[in-house]
């Protein structure tokens, strides 16, 4: 819905014909349950603000659905927003599409083809850079877009779903140091990701609150990926004052410091801390179960749904930023400094 | 496509029309490439054995979608099958509705409308019984269906997706009895399974071979959860005798025997070696790295998604059970016995 480039929203119509969001939607959905004349107002605004009325609306007893977009299916975590996602969209008789982009260009074309093709009610992307053509495409189509856990900045008429990751890095730290560690690691996600550069900051913030230096040989890069956090892991304890305890910014680079340290014949928690960031199943199964700070994804993924759905019935979206609270799970790989 | 209770294959129907199985689908799907008086004669036969033409054939650019349905989205394999189907899926332009029915009645209930509402061109079920009334209204609907690892009998005109079970129990087996163990235990997974019993019998089987007496105290009911690997590795140990060796008929069961060893303090390696079952990402990122039999899941969501197109293509499907091969991948959980 555009003019000149512009996003019209249903509320600016609604406001406009001096009628209700809701009554807007029954006119684009084709309800019965609504006056003539109203109605008749509605389409001439409609019309008058350009309005393409999307296929979809059009077809009638049309299949519902909400497509969840990954850069690749490749993460432990994918299925825990899918859980999220289904759980709401089930309730709602909406199937879920669950795809990847695979980072391809001819991907992405292909995908935005087959989108059109089913009408799809709305996207969630996770963990996207939304700009560029894939943005512009969408919002021709004036489809819904909510993005999980973005990775650049904000980008107008998109709500975001993320957690709180300045606090979680911010009590993971607080943790180690409350053990009375003082050397403490970080092993950091990828730079480009905001939600990286935001449990960074809750690392500096809890070590300033607690009056220690940051040791900037103490912060080393990953790609929340197992093989970096081993690498991240064995350049740390190869430094000549090594730390007693780390911070690995994901539960999969957390379980790379374990394979470090095992190499090295350390044991966690009594030779070395560890804290991952996460919580998956894994970090449960792990040996020993792993302290971390807890990520609601599946809360993410049902808030994104909910969201998602409440875009597709035209609805205004109050809070369009929202970071849902992390929680440390302390289990047994952390210990006190000996 | 039903008479009197009994499957009519479109193969049936083209045979009695004397033309081709693609020429039935054609017709069908409403193509044009068909020469009018074949389309006659094809459309008496199909009304004729009370052929029901689905909605979704009916309704043009409607969009094309294969539903992929779990009982829980809770194993961490989910997300392996997951790819696998989409890769596919996502080339042919088909979208892949993931699910869960969560093993209720009502859910299940709600997920058949929603399937209908969506005119779905078929489903593939992962780990389920096809029984029952889900089965029965699918066949009404003419919805074609495969199931990836079934978990009861075969059902007639459902193609099934394995893996060589029964192989990959003997080559874990045959891997610890070639370093020397004879002491091996086996934590099995649940009974009602197909996959569990050929895993089980494959230990048997290379038992037998290497002239080992089966020593049933060896083997231990699981679940193939992490917390029954733990439960059940701890029955193990705690034997008067207990074994040198685990062969865990899952990777998060091993994972639960690490776990056990951990806190008896003995090393993986050095004091028990631990074999997996399935190759997930985890059991890379375990420490030490797992070895275990890889069940090749993306290609089995592969083969599913190729399979689930190709009838909904109204083509014969020449091999309706199929058996994918396994392979044991050696890591750093097994080693010669002491």
């Amino acid at each position: 819905m555009t003019v000149d480039g512009r996003r019209v929203t249903i509320a600016a119509i609604a406001r406009e014909a001096g009628v209700s969001v809701p009554t807007v939607s029954r006119v684009l959905n084709g309800r019965t349950d609504v006056s003539p004349q109203t109605r008749e107002r509605v389409e001439e605004l409609l019309s008058q603000h350009g309005y393409r009325r999307r296929a979809s609306r059009q077809r009638p007893g049309r299949a519902a659905l909400i497509d969840l977009v990954f850069n690749d299916l490749d993460s432990p975590w994918a299925v825990e927003l899918i859980r999220g996602v289904e759980d709401v969209t089930h309730a709602s008789g909406v199937g879920t599409v669950v795809s990847a982009v695979h980072r391809r260009t001819t991907s992405t074309r292909q995908w935005l083809q087959n989108l059109r093709a089913r009408a799809s009610d709305g996207v969630i992307f996770v963990t996207s850079d939304v700009t560029g053509p894939v943005h512009t495409e969408l919002q021709r189509l004036s489809i819904p877009v909510v993005v999980v856990d973005p990775a650049g900045g904000a980008v107008a008429d998109v709500p975001t779903i993320g957690a709180t990751n300045w606090a979680g890095g911010r009590s993971a730290t607080e943790h180690l140091v409350s053990l009375g560690h003082r050397r403490i690691g970080l092993i950091s996600g990828p730079k480009e990701l905001l939600c990286s550069r935001a449990r960074l900051d809750g690392y500096r913030a809890a070590l300033d609150a607690a009056g220690v230096a940051v040791d900037e040989r103490l912060v080393v890069q990953g790609d929340f990926l197992h093989e970096s956090g081993y690498a991240g892991c064995s350049t740390l304890l190869d430094l000549p004052d090594p730390p007693t305890a780390i911070f690995a910014s994901s539960d999969t680079m957390a379980l790379g410091a374990y394979e470090a340290a095992r190499r090295r014949g350390m044991r966690v928690p009594d030779d070395l801390s560890v804290v991952g960031f996460d919580d998956l199943p894994e970090s449960r199964w792990s040996s020993p179960p792993l302290t971390t700070v807890r990520q609601p994804l599946v809360e993410m993924g049902a808030l994104a749904a909910r969201t998602a759905l409440r875009m597709a019935r035209g609805e205004a979206i109050e809070m369009p930023r929202v970071e849902l609270a992390t929680e440390l799970v302390v289990r047994d790989s952390t210990a006190a400094l000996a």
